[in-house]
């Protein structure tokens, strides 16, 4: 009646940053297809403060990294958030892709009891159990960010529907 | 290494719901405070052709109810999605949660493996292994139409914020 800790994370990071991916290939085509400025959708917010669609997916992306890298007790790369284009987000999300497939599930191993520090040495700082820093702080994060990219471009009128963002399974 | 198909469910289902019901008690009292007609909230959608907020809860909930008695291999109930009001709304959600409050730890005993049949007799029928169908299908489903109504209500100008979206960890 288990699952490992591995499995309820990087594949399913996976999963759904290679459907991001594929999403973000349907915008671009579409950008092209109408003419459209790609800033307009990567600028795109659906409210003024909330962040716009190129900073949703480097979001995505920090989290599966960061959950990654935390619970095989690795130190988190920091990646800039520069990219100002489709072709920058796309490799974001290859180089993302990348990092978390060099971890093997081994590294997981007690993962679930591991003690994990967000915002250390802050007034911020918390501390989380493995277990519930996967499923009930990394894995909101994670797919917030995911949908909230897709619900831009759909707002958009980008033509990308549920089986998009749901990818292979 | 391990954590148990309960504890990768229904807790987190319970945190996600609660916090949605959070989220719509602002709503509604965003819509009273400025003299707001609750159904241009409930009916609003964030591109013609997805659904709108009533129907976002309402699917929410119905992943939450679904996964869980799939994976414990009993009957999924039928909610009738008639929910017009925040009130009712708030009902749904309060009875999906007692409904999946009732279930226990042990019912979920080796359901990583049980096969799961999606849409059974019909053509887009689909099995897949119980751990799959959760992480994999019911988990990127269930937050997806959370996250879609918290979007919606965003960008109708509601005052809430990531914290009201991720509730208690």
């Amino acid at each position: 009646m288990t699952i490992s800790m591995y499995n309820a994370s990087v594949p399913l990071f996976n999963q759904m940053l290679t459907s991001l991916s594929n999403i973000l290939k349907k915008a671009e085509a579409h950008a092209t297809e109408k003419k459209i400025d790609p800033q307009a959708l990567l600028q795109a917010r659906l409210f003024p403060d909330m962040f716009p669609l190129n900073h949703q997916v480097q979001i995505a992306a920090d989290f599966a990294k960061g959950v990654t890298a935390r619970l095989a007790g690795t130190e988190v790369p920091s990646y800039e958030d520069k990219e100002q284009s489709f072709a920058e987000l796309q490799a974001r999300i290859a180089k993302t892709l990348a990092f978390i497939g060099t971890f093997k599930a081994e590294q997981f191993k007690d993962s679930e009891q591991r003690e994990i520090i967000l915002r250390p040495g802050t007034p911020k700082e918390q501390k989380l159990q493995g277990q519930v820093y996967l499923l009930h702080y990394g894995m909101p994060q994670f797919f917030f960010h995911v949908t909230t990219a897709y619900a831009i471009l759909r707002h958009n009128g980008v033509e990308i529907g549920k089986r998009d963002y749901m990818g292979n399974y």
